[in-house]
């Protein structure tokens, strides 16, 4: 048994905003000496599925579409239900990420799901970690965690803006998620080696 | 224009339990003289989606599958995102229902998802209008409502029952949400006509 | 029975941004006709509840303070169970506004508690009814919806900003709201009385 | 630095139904070897404040009313701000029950609050770690997890009942929630000794 953190991060991504993102959470995990397995739950293979039952913490992203993760992952939620029946993920970490247009909205109701699902295989969630950004007249929108989110990493896009320029503050906010999961799956794994678990 | 409520109900349905709910969505609402069509929008056709851009009030229903709605209705309901942009279902009235095994959990979520998809589509809320049932020791599971529900209709069908025998208090419920829906639709038309709308 | 709308505004407010709020939907449902009283739920007086009992909609606001509304206003809707009890205020219409000094974050969590409790009352719903602003490149803060919110209006004033500085667009917003809320009512009020209801 | 968890219980009740899960987490997680301090902060002391602040973990409680914890709750909620500024219970665990009359309903409302709150504090969360029972027709309402609730314990007591007939289902889950709270505070506690943090 080892303390370095074995991460998945399951996600899906439209135009690719999401993907930014997705890697900016590996990055920021692989600084911490995390092990990290990048899978696009679209397209799903055997070995990602064993990536995603092997990890010690999930990190599920998609894009906010009509208020919720996109249909994709949806259709990946529903289809762990058979990992739900036998407790798989049991006491696996969770995190989460998202990207829309909008400022704010219902990219909330995207995270809320991703604890919801982690609830239901019995992980556990680490949150965010972050104060709010941009929310005094002196602070600015380079601000870590600028839209003021706490139970997972958020960034707006605009639009018409592509993957590339997904803003540098919601990049780094998003690495800062990801090493936060790694502290803290690190944690826990060294907690279990010590007392024997 | 007509006082005549259209109803159109978009649902999905695994074993068929969601489908019963959906014909008592259905049967309470005609009964009050709505003109209803019901809409597997896992196979939603092009007179699917006319009947829903020319219906009233759109009743959202899914089984409740890891903690929301199933990803068959998530696939829909970002397919909708095309008439979002052109605010096609704006003052529609919504609703919803949804069917677990379990008697509460993550219900909630499926409905409250309901909610946010008709706030995006700029949609107006019917909200169950029920007192909760077996709530107190000498009442029981022949309530309606008896699960305590409020922002819709929700059934709990054991796991291993056929959809047949979905709870005759859960079937009630929904015919009740039917006719709620069509009252609260027959008023709205009537007073667009009244004002000149 | 006439068909000019009764709205109650129920709303507390720590610094009065939420206040500027509150009046801004006050003078947008005033301008479509309706009679509003605007009512400080902190220290609701007999007067205050009644105009809350004879309403047709009630537009509830308060702050975001740690997740969700001010703990003034958790006091009231807490002490509106007695009337929930009977039903009083049955199918009226519910609207909901926040302010906060992030950008987004859990303003989400004020709003969607607003339709809980409205649908606890069995009212029924009144969303934004906008589309977002600020989504793509070539929009501004300026824009009506400039968050992005959907089944409420939420406005974003940095926390050391006075109430007169609340932003324009998010005034605009709650204007906005108030006007759909008088005019959703004033048709519900004239289907009733074409209905014979 | 002891890897002895110690956890605060900050709870408020109505007519003790939810003091008798709160007294049942406490001794599943006091069964665990954990230091529980079970805090009323509807009259929070400065000690009540102080074991808070020393606690490893944090469990929430309270009674649904009006489709979120009580106003009472709420109050405390709000007068964490200061704490929230501080960052002082970062990186504590968290977790949450609560009681209601209804079978499902709001329950859900209020232990999503639960996990917002813990969320804008940097905490994490420890969900319930239970499959759901009574959701096959030869499982009963005996069963853990009987209301099929997992991002927390819920209780469901008809109205009419004291506090000492809170359902023993109910009450073993609570005693489930404290043990495992306690558990995975002393994997985490473990963990930051070994990584020498």
């Amino acid at each position: 048994m080892s303390t370095t953190p074995k991460i998945g991060i399951a996600y899906t991504s439209g135009r690719e905003h999401t993907t930014a993102l997705a890697h900016a959470v590996r990055d920021g995990a692989t600084d911490h000496g995390a092990d990290v397995t990048v899978i696009r739950v679209d397209a799903i293979t055997d070995d990602g599925w064993s990536a995603l039952d092997n990890a010690d913490a999930i990190v599920f992203g998609s894009p906010t579409y009509m208020g919720t993760a996109s249909g994709a992952f949806h259709a990946f939620a529903e289809s762990t239900s058979e990992r739900w029946l036998r407790a798989v993920w049991r006491d696996k970490l969770g995190a989460g990420f998202t990207n829309a247009a909008c400022k704010a909205g219902d990219k909330h109701s995207t995270l809320a799901y991703f604890t919801t699902l982690a609830a239901q295989h019995q992980m556990n969630w680490v949150n965010l970690g972050l104060h709010p950004g941009w929310h005094t007249s002196t602070e600015s929108e380079n601000d870590l965690n600028r839209l003021g989110y706490f139970n997972g990493a958020a960034a707006t896009t605009p639009a018409d803006l592509p993957a590339d320029q997904v803003h540098k503050a919601d990049i780094a906010t998003a690495e800062f998620l990801g090493r936060r999961v790694a502290e803290h799956t690190s944690i826990v794994l060294a907690g279990r080696i010590a007392l024997g678990l």
